[in-house]
């Protein structure tokens, strides 16, 4: 009777988190106050100005501030938030570090930011197994700072210091993907609170929990402390669950911890440039680095638009030409042969200037150009912001998208620069707009747009490593098809029947 | 009124493939004519020697024929076949070479059984991007044989030449995981035909694609022609189906195609091997190889027992001690690096007798043992079936478990031994049974269920490699939790909501 009573009210009063259903936007006092019951007064906020730096990333999406902003202390405190907001029919939308590019924590229904930051241990460390479990506030630089005299580290390299479980929700990759992977290859494990507080472990539960019971959390459900399994390194044991998770962008479920594998650091790292007479000689010399199994740690493209705006900002004197940046990680004795091959093989395509360095200094030096890239792309129109389009199609497509891409460019009449993590095919056009110009915001989405369908028809896909978000949604119909939306669709319903989480994106 | 109606059938004859409710195992003409309809009469079969063919791998697990075998040609057909069965509800249990281990083929409910070994196509090679599209009929060998001139291979092998897709269904690795990853590693796209016909591109669909029309098909979802995409190395565009379908063990619809990644073939290859004092000492050599970053390319295990039956069965002189099994692969100058550090930890964990071989013929004859451990396992007790387990933990608690494992099958009085693909954590202990001696089939399977649960309590899987399939379901439910299944369970629920694929395994 209480149950059928229950979700008759539920069924009434979807919005009972809110004063009204017309006053979206504004919490009732009950809902803040049961909020501060969980983390505390203190943890609580819903001042304008925190709101609203919780409503952007580093996209050109508008910011939408969410209705309150908390800061959960613990796993325990994360799942009765989630309850409460489940049972009260109030949107949740997970935040890390903020520097998503496609606009995932922008609350487009409002709804609570759960702000995980404060929950920042590593939990364990298992330098035998090498593998790490880590809660959502370690970022991958605190992570590497941490490991400095282990003999390990963590690779996956977005460029920004991410937050490693606001990586696994994204899918994220970067410049070491080529060698190490993407945050789909290196996640073992993850809890999960799932939208109506239930805690779920992707891949295994640790051996020992203790019960617990909240009045938040349904009846039905008994919540249990956090043992976090390090996992085995492979597994075939139903449903891979963590793979459904690692890239669902918070849609799913919160992230409250994950098991990462580590890598053995590397005995020496070498690093190398060269400039090339075109973009297809570039490519040729990375497919033929790949195929002759050089194990090229990293390997990226800059265009010769970027290469001078590099030039430019970090007063360099690099040729203006299509560029090649590499690095080699292994013994000196492995290093050197890698770099005898690759030099052969770049030399076969035309490329100059082959430059290489070994000590760090040296190597940063050499590898400036690239460091610099976005805000030397940045400097090239100041006061606009840069907006980052993100296809990855098959290698041996990349010549003809570039070139495509370079003419679209020109044609638009749009400032824009490339660089690409080359080896696994994947490029970024680094569009400069004035936020406030409507008109020319529309030309930027109408070419990233275009852009995205161009990878779709060359077996490509509309984004490599940032992810859906808001913008791309259009563009993951077309990729994945009607029956491929419909299926992803019946994911998200089965696992959030209220559509609750972080709303408005992905589908 | 025509859909209200059609529900209305459903729900009241469920069982429509059959003459009655009772008559289960008995097809209907009608049905069966159907199904010729669809493929061509010689192509279905219900002669009792076929169906008892389909019904059994190479598990322990009792034969359970299928109602009818169905060989389809093509794509069309499957979708066809599958939407056939949905309307009459009746399970379908998808087929490829039979070398499971785990029951996955048993008709444990009747059913049609779908062959796809006539569907065996290269369908498209690229090697420029390393990846290459291929039919369910295309073994792992097949696929080899015909990359042999091309410069890449394919490196996952399961040991059994099984066909790629049903290697993929059951998220398979085996002896080169270590350094290669494993099936959910190398997939990069599933076409895969869903319960009621539709087809499923998981990681994005070719772009060109021609609608049709077929009776037994909702006549909501056209149907479009198979154009799989060789697909971008990486993606983050939407939830990760690929990742949900490999390793569902056929429950969730059947895989027609899959795209996978190539790897350059090395351009040398050493084999090794050495003996050592203990189990500890071998385990403890492979996690040193790990940690100096040898990427080493096989590391394989076998314990005494092992190793006395390999020299009676192959007439060898090896040492009676653990053993492992090495390879390297690389240029010629790296494996020299490779195998002296190599042999220099393994001499400091108390290794004797390091032997290693460049030469083809030498380094077969050198894993003669670990080649023939499957056969001289099943000659310890002629007349005997091998039931193989398959635990993985974290490689730092291998010895451990190892060392309790040899314990619990002194102490069964079965008769047993070890195999282990110890780089990734996973081992095999194969035991002996005769599997017309009840009794004797519960011991083992009350030994396997206690060496799983000692891996579980090690943070590890139940399986590694095998799957679930029939006998490791309430193993799974320890696992994953009450959450993990039940979200499994979900998942199941929505994408197969009449339980007709591959029922009775997994969950």
């Amino acid at each position: 009777m209480a149950r059928l009573l229950r979700a008759a009210t539920w069924g009434l009063f979807p919005w009972r988190g809110y004063c009204s259903q017309k006053a979206k936007g504004e919490l009732c006092r009950d809902f803040v106050e049961a909020l501060k019951a969980v983390v505390g007064g203190s943890h609580v906020s819903t001042a304008t100005v925190v709101r609203e730096q919780h409503g952007s990333d580093e996209s050109v999406h508008r910011c939408e501030p969410p209705d309150a902003v908390v800061w959960p202390q613990n796993v325990e405190q994360v799942s009765r938030l989630a309850a409460l907001c489940y049972r009260q029919g109030v949107p949740i939308i997970p935040f890390g570090t903020g520097t998503g590019l496609e606009g995932g924590v922008c609350a487009v229904q409002g709804g609570v930011c759960i702000n995980l930051t404060h929950m920042d241990r590593i939990l364990e460390l298992n330098l035998e197994d090498f593998s790490v479990v880590v809660e959502p506030g370690v970022t991958r630089k605190a992570l590497n700072l941490h490991l400095r005299d282990s003999g390990l580290w963590f690779p996956v390299d977005p460029g920004a210091d991410a937050s490693l479980c606001g990586m696994a929700a994204t899918g994220a990759s970067g410049t070491n993907a080529v060698r190490y992977g993407t945050m789909r290859d290196n996640v073992l494990n993850l809890e999960v609170v799932l939208p109506d507080g239930r805690l779920l472990h992707t891949a295994g539960q640790g051996r020992h929990f203790r019960l617990g019971f909240w009045p938040e959390i349904p009846h039905h459900t008994a919540w249990y402390s956090p043992c976090v399994s390090l996992g085995p390194r492979k597994s075939a044991a139903g449903y891979n669950l963590t793979g459904l998770f690692v890239g669902s962008e918070g849609t799913l479920g919160l992230i409250t911890a994950t098991t990462l594998r580590l890598h053995p650091v590397p005995e020496a790292i070498v690093a190398a440039t060269c400039a090339f007479p075109s973009v297809q000689a570039a490519v040729d010399s990375t497919v033929h680095i790949l195929q002759a199994a050089v194990p090229v740690a990293r390997i990226e493209f800059l265009d010769e638009v970027m290469m001078d705006a590099c030039n430019r900002y970090s007063k360099l004197n690099c040729s203006v030409a299509p560029t090649l940046f590499l690095e080699f990680h292994g013994s000196q004795q492995a290093l050197e042969e890698q770099l005898q091959r690759t030099e052969e093989i770049v030399q076969q395509n035309g490329a100059s200037d082959f430059s290489w360095a070994k000590a760090a200094e040296e190597r940063s030096q050499l590898w400036t150009a690239r460091h610099s890239a976005w805000y030397a792309a940045l400097a090239m129109r100041p006061g606009c912001k840069g907006y980052s389009t993100d296809v990855c199609v098959p290698i041996s497509r990349l010549p003809e998208i570039l070139v495509q891409t370079k003419e679209d460019l020109n044609a638009s009449g749009l400032t824009g620069s490339i660089v690409g993590h080359v080896g696994d095919g994947n490029f970024h056009c680094i569009l400069l707009v004035n936020p406030d110009d409507a008109e020319e915001l529309g030309r930027v989405k109408a070419f990233a747009e275009q852009l995205g369908r161009r990878a779709l028809a060359l077996h490509g896909t509309c984004t490599g490593e940032h992810g859906i978000g808001l913008g791309k949604r259009q563009l993951l119909r077309e990729e994945v098809g009607a029956v491929g939306v419909k299926t992803m669709q019946q994911l998200k319903a089965v696992l959030d029947p209220q559509g609750l989480m972080n709303p408005g994106k992905v589908l």
